[in-house]
This record gives C-alpha cells, structure tokens and sequence, in this order.
C-alpha cells in the first residue's frame, strides 16, 4: 500500500520506518524542507516533501502533526485526497481530534500509539518502537468499518497491542494513568521549590534520591506537551484532579487527626492494587 | 572497635556486614533467636544473641530498631553500656528520637543512612550498601565531640557521603523529599481507584505505562514504613503537605480558566528545578 504520513516527528518518523519496512511505499509531509530531507537520506522514506499533494496517490494516512494543527492541515489536505483514502491521527487525546476530524472525512479512525521516548523529533525516531506497546483505536458510529479494518491490521503489524474503545473512554483513562500524573508530579515539584529555609532546600536537594526521582520524573518533562494535555483534555483531567484533591484532603485529615490504622489502611490499598496498573509493562 | 547492632535487618545487617569487614569486632542482638543464629552462619557478626548484657564491651552502638521501640529499647541497653560507650541511631526521623534518647545517654549522636532496597529484614542485608549514599548526623548542643567524631569516621569508613544538621531540618527535608512523595504516590494510586465505570478503569489499567509506574512507585510500598513516617514527623510532613495541596488548587485553578500560558511557566520551572534534585544520584 502507499502509505502517507503528515509531520515527520518522533512517532511520524518511527511509523515510516516500520511501515517501510514492512514493505509498504511510504511518503512523507513534514513543514521543513530540512527535514524531509533527512528523512530521505535516512531511508525513512521513498519520498518527502512540505507538499500535501503529494499525498493524492495515498491508500492510509497517519497524521502525526501536534494536536494544536491537526484540523487545520485536514482541511489543507482532503482536497488532495482520492476517495477511498483512509486517514487515521495518533493524538494522545481523542474526542475533541474525532470530534472535529470524523465530519471532515468519512474513512476516519482516530487512534493512539502509546510509544514514546525522552527524546522528540525525527532525530529520535526508532524502528520498533510500537512493539508490545498499547495502540488505542477510537471508532464512533459513522466510522466506516474498512478504516477500522485497515488501520486494525496495519496496527498489528507494527506488533503493538491494539485496543478499541470510545474516544470519551479513551480520555478518560488517559486522563488517570498519563495526564494526571503529571500533573500530580509537577506540583510535588513545584511545592518543594517553597520552601523558604535555604538550609532545608539545599539538603532537600542533596538527600534527594531514587524515591523523589521517580514521582518528579513525568513533571519535569516538556512543558509544551503538559499544557497540550491539559488543554485538549480538560474535561477528563478536571474530574481526575478533583477526584485526587479529596484523596489528599483525605489523607491529611488522617494524618492532622493520627489516624494511623485508616491511613495503614489506605496504604494497604495502594499496595494491593498497583500490580493491576503494571500488567502489561515493558520496561523502556 | 567492638561494635554492637542492636536489630538485625536490613540496615543492621548491612552495617554489621561492612564494619566487621573493616575489621570492627562486631556483636549483634536481635530480637529472635534464628535472625541472631543467621547472622553468625553468614559471618556478618562476631557473635549475636537476643540479650543487650552482650553490649557491655561495645564502644559504639548502632541501633537498628524501627523507630517505634527505640526509646524503649535504649531504657533497657544503658544499664548495660561502659560510661564510654558511644551511641548512634538509624532512624528516618531525627527530632522525636533525638529528643527521647539524648537525655538518655550523654555520648549518643542521631544518624541516619539514606540507603535501602525494596526489600527488607537481615536476608536482604549487602556488603557496601551505604557507598556513595547520605548519611546525615543530626547532633544538638548538648551532644559529645568525641561522639560526633567517632560516629563521623565510621560514616566515612563506609564510604557514605557525611551530612550534618539539626535534627529539625534533617526531619523537614526528608519531609520534602521522601514522605511527602509517599503521600502523593500513594493519593495518585487510590484517585484511580475511585474511577466508577469498570470499562475506562481496566483501561486504565491496561494503558498504564512507565509514567504512572513511576509516579506510582513509592505509593504501592510498605504501608508500616508509610505510617511510620506520618506518625513519627507528623509537623514537617503536614506543613508539607499543605503547601503541596495548596499547589494542587493553583494548578487545578489555571486549567479551569484555561491559562495555559501560566501552567506552562509552572511546568518550565518545575523542568528546570528538577537537575537540583538529582545532583547526588546513583542508581539503586
């Protein structure tokens, strides 16, 4: 198949190497000319260019563009598109992408790829990196059956575990697993940063260890991509947050009251159930 | 030196381990008979018995309990202790201890060594377990030089990286940097569980990755160890606390008035911060 991919980024870049890989001619968008060429002279791509036209003779695209540009460069693109094409996203939040693409295009299917690394860009891109990674599908009723069929198989062939749910579902238990993490971890982060005894802060900063290492870990990534999950997810994170604040106020009642056997029993819980969460790990 | 440890787990075990190794005649007591008997089968002891008459010849004493049988357990040792002998602890909070036994035994000096596994109890003890870790005196004015001084090289003996402060700084740091995330980690674990729909819950748990593997991790540990830290340094830990949710509202705030480029000025210093807190890293 021919195969299109819009934004040649760090999951842009990856999916044109597996799927080229794989035997499929992949063209490449990206805005920078610079890049379009990197991405030839990696072998990426059979070809790349800035140009959306380019994409006319595309069986599958994957738009890979941030968040903030993914309406407008569909509406820069359908023109271009034959018929039958078939258009997919790979946004890390779902309802507001379906929302305003589905009505756009008839053979749309939202999804997301869960892959990632520290780093961005098509400089970091890497061959495999979907391998036994979550690749969320997000269909709604007017979602042409083909789409989902095509997009399906194309999904396990990058040997990523494919999952199908609504887009509010999606957002949802992103909100709980990705999103509010971060947002939990930024604040632990920016709450050490008050206090006001420089001698406290400095040895808090010398005593620091693997324990504050992990919980500040996704608070202190890119702000960019904090504000882009806040913003495109609101709705879904708001409730989460709102939902932890209690559990937080909970916990320092407990605490302000020396209720240790409730709060051993909290503890107990969080214990017991985080294995739940780490089922289908691998480490990265 | 003859050198007593009174509770052989983890850190007992593992102290035992190396000073006996920096040729220290080693003594330990422990509570059970068949910790005492491994002990002695391992080499990581000179001799054990759960009986403190045995720590009549030590010039340093290392206790080991956890924090809730300390002061009781010094009541019972000092009868037994030459008027030379030098007394330590390794507890993870420093003012209750210090303030309970400091009146007890004029050569005693609060200690605490910043190291550990995920794992507990004297099977788990390793040689060179505090290499490289912080290790924090918390002697007051009322404390011996010669006891600060002798504790002090042992410290460095084992090449442990020596800090030292007030016990009430040492208590609002680790307040900070390590009961504070526990909290945290543990509130993020226990919002999830409030999640009512079964279908985004196993989502959830199906989707969760590194990030909420890491922002999970501290929260899903030894709900005792929890506890104790809550109980024993309940002022520094609530103070902390408070500050961090009055964070939480703050942020909860920007994103419901979509102040986007707010949050992001949070999220850059909170990117930018975090290097502070690593400075001292190694990998356990």
């Amino acid at each position: 198949m021919e195969v299109g991919i819009v934004g040649l980024g760090l999951i842009g870049g990856s999916l044109a190497i597996d799927l080229r890989s794989l035997g499929h001619r992949v063209v490449g968008v990206g805005r920078r000319v610079e890049t379009c060429e990197l991405a030839i002279a990696r072998g990426m791509v059979d070809e790349a260019s800035p140009d959306l036209a380019s994409l006319a003779g595309a069986d599958v695209v994957f738009l890979c563009t941030p968040l903030g540009v993914m309406e407008a460069t569909v509406r820069e693109l359908v023109p271009h598109l034959k018929d039958s094409a078939i258009l997919t996203d790979v946004g890390s939040v779902k309802q507001p992408v379906v929302e305003a693409i589905a009505p756009l295009w008839r053979n749309f299917v939202g999804g997301h790829p869960m892959a990632g690394t520290a780093e961005s860009g098509l400089e970091a891109a890497l061959a495999g990196l979907f391998v036994n990674r979550p690749y969320v599908l997000t269909p709604v009723a007017s979602t042409s059956a083909e789409a989902i069929a095509v997009v399906g198989d194309m999904v396990r062939s990058l040997q990523a575990t494919l999952y199908q749910c609504q887009p509010a579902v999606h957002d949802r238990a992103v909100a709980w697993i990705s999103h509010l993490p971060v947002m939990v971890s930024a604040s632990l982060m920016k709450a050490c940063l008050q206090e006001s005894d420089p001698i406290v802060l400095e040895l808090a900063q010398q005593l620091a260890s693997s324990g504050f290492r992990d919980t500040s870990r996704v608070g202190g990534g890119n702000p960019e991509l904090g504000v882009m999950m806040a913003k495109y997810n609101q709705t879904a994170l708001l409730e989460s947050l709102k939902v932890y604040r209690q559990v937080c106020d909970h916990v320092i009642g407990l605490i302000e009251q020396s209720r240790w056997h409730d709060l051993e029993a909290i503890l107990q819980q969080t214990q017991q159930a985080r294995p739940s969460y780490l089922r289908s790990e691998t480490e990265r």
